[in-house]
């Protein structure tokens, strides 16, 4: 690993259509012309800065020590959020301070944040609506060319966190959640863990119409068509249908609640 | 060639939007610090084995020696199909036994196929839901460290095959074949190879609603917004439209019939 | 600088699903083994010329000088255009000579054209269909590994142009430009640049049903779900929406007229 170069990440909501993520590694590669760029996302909703939360907090924990994660969504560009360079767990990330760490900071111990301010360390000219290019994109190839944390600009102590409910559970005799997403394939993941469950059963499951006893191993533990909850890999409860698309089929969406009964 | 980190091909029906293709590569990476990561495609049609499958067959062939090439389309994930590492050609691919091989097997060799059970070359806790980050990832990680095929499991001497059906000739006067895949341009790609005509000259061909007189060279050898069968850049009868969508226009899809008079 | 390979950059239309673009990456790194591949664009619309030209000009002058580029958005494929090298700026350009040049010339000097006919740099076989594989890729992988630019075939002193036009005024008293491209934002971005006020400032600004007044700096200087029109990174004018999508919510479109009256 000593002789390689930094692994250097890039996550979007830009999509692929316009030249915004050409733009973004063509500065990286101008200052780090050795720069190893890995595309993780450019498709996270747009202007949704809890999707990006949770791809970043899905994604950073698998990459090596080292890495240098870039993360742009950032609806707020040239209003007051700051632009922050963090270290967590053994990597970094470079992103507007606007929400986007809330998630990856339950994975990934927070060690420093600093406010990047250092304008030796952006473009020349810095353009009011794309800091992705001016500001993130030079950032991350400085930190690869290793320039330390503290000289882009001051510690902060805090960030700003998006309001994600935990599961509650009113009763004792279940939880109750929300879907926090909505994957490719249908499957809708919710914000209960193993975890939430404290230790007892599950019973019947409740999701929008859906109605399901138990939790299940894999999506082929059902017959095909048929829903399914079970743990999906990032270890959330999640609602599916074996081979079919669970959202469509019942309406699923963000913000739809999930009840796990418990024997 | 000798110098350079193997080339790690990704192959997968997961989209860009959620986590998944980053946790693979942030698996590849921590295992192989200087692989080599390329996107082929994430945009095959969800559990389409048999796109996958025609993907694998289009691209491989291109791939210079020792390349090692992921594929996971894989809607039994978790059931009983097998996690399996081929040689082919000069190549690798890492893939759920599940009919993946079908066509690429008609282009390179298939010189050794290996079940994946050593669980050394897997992830330490495996999900029953992601294959592709959890066994896949890994074994191609560890292919390219040098571990050898023999390492990961007992050797098979058969792999699942899709029944993509060759086109037949009823008569000594015509070959029916028919639509198998639709491209991005709405060109509309047949499983009728040169080599089905038995050395006679085309005449009519009919698919769906479209007449046309003769195999062409190029689209451009018709007038803009007519019709046009030529053989396509993979060596198969195709049906396209110049600068136009044929499949949207003529109602062409996998399945659709095509039937080629020989004069 | 002197010690890395190549960047070589790939701007389609081909999108991810079909095998085109695999079947290029495959091509080059098997002529280059060590190229370093990064996908700017596979999503330029479909034959879209212009599209892939704005693209162009938006992207390559942020990147680093031997920096090698393919772009492929090639409706005329198998007719008579001709495939070409250019060297421009520091950089170089593989592509069609169809029109793809005519904006990013305004942003890096064009030094040479040669015409690619030399067949030794070209795939053995030539579909008539995909000259992406089997012209454009080879001769990106060829001009990686040193081949000159003589060496691919006769210099050209001319290349297509499109006609883009530039912003008229037919009075002293106003502007009259046009929508050139929507990006994945709504965001509507014009053919004005600053220049084309002639150092007088900007009073009612007015794009189909828009009517704002004075340019603004960024997005968030209005409030939200407000139109609002400023400078866009790549130096032209735009009419955006904060934080909402300009092009559906008012009907902007590329050639929708945009006008700019000066105070």
């Amino acid at each position: 690993m000593a002789d390689s170069c930094p692994l250097i990440t890039l996550t979007t909501d830009f999509g692929w259509r316009d030249s915004y993520v050409a733009q973004m590694k063509g500065v990286i590669l101008s200052i780090d012309p050795n720069g190893r760029i890995t595309d993780l996302s450019h498709d996270i909703a747009r202007h949704d800065i809890t999707e990006g939360a949770l791809f970043l907090a899905g994604a950073l924990p698998f990459f090596p020590p080292g890495t240098i994660n870039v993360a742009v969504v950032d609806p707020g560009v040239g209003s007051s959020r700051n632009p922050i360079v963090a270290s967590l767990g053994d990597q970094y990330l470079v992103c507007p301070d606007n929400g986007l760490l809330t998630l990856v900071a339950r994975e990934l111990k927070i060690k420093a944040i600093h406010i990047i301010e250092n304008k030796d360390y952006m473009r020349g000219e810095i353009s009011a609506t794309f800091h992705g290019r001016d500001i993130f994109a030079p950032a991350a190839a400085h930190l690869a060319n290793g320039v330390p944390l503290e000289s882009f600009g001051p510690k902060s102590d805090d960030y700003v966190t998006l309001d994600i409910g935990e599961p509650s559970s009113s009763s004792k005799n279940h939880v109750d959640g929300v879907v926090i997403h909505v994957d490719r394939f249908g499957n809708s993941i919710t914000n209960i863990r193993p975890r939430n469950l404290q230790n007892r059963e599950a019973g019947t499951i409740r999701c929008g119409p859906c109605e399901m006893e138990g939790i299940k191993r894999t999506y082929a533990d059902v017959p095909r068509g048929k829903e399914v909850a079970l743990y999906g890999s990032s270890g959330f409860l999640e609602i599916a249908v074996n081979t079919g698309n669970a959202a469509d089929i019942f309406g699923l969406r963000p913000g739809t609640r999930v009840q796990v009964n418990l024997t």
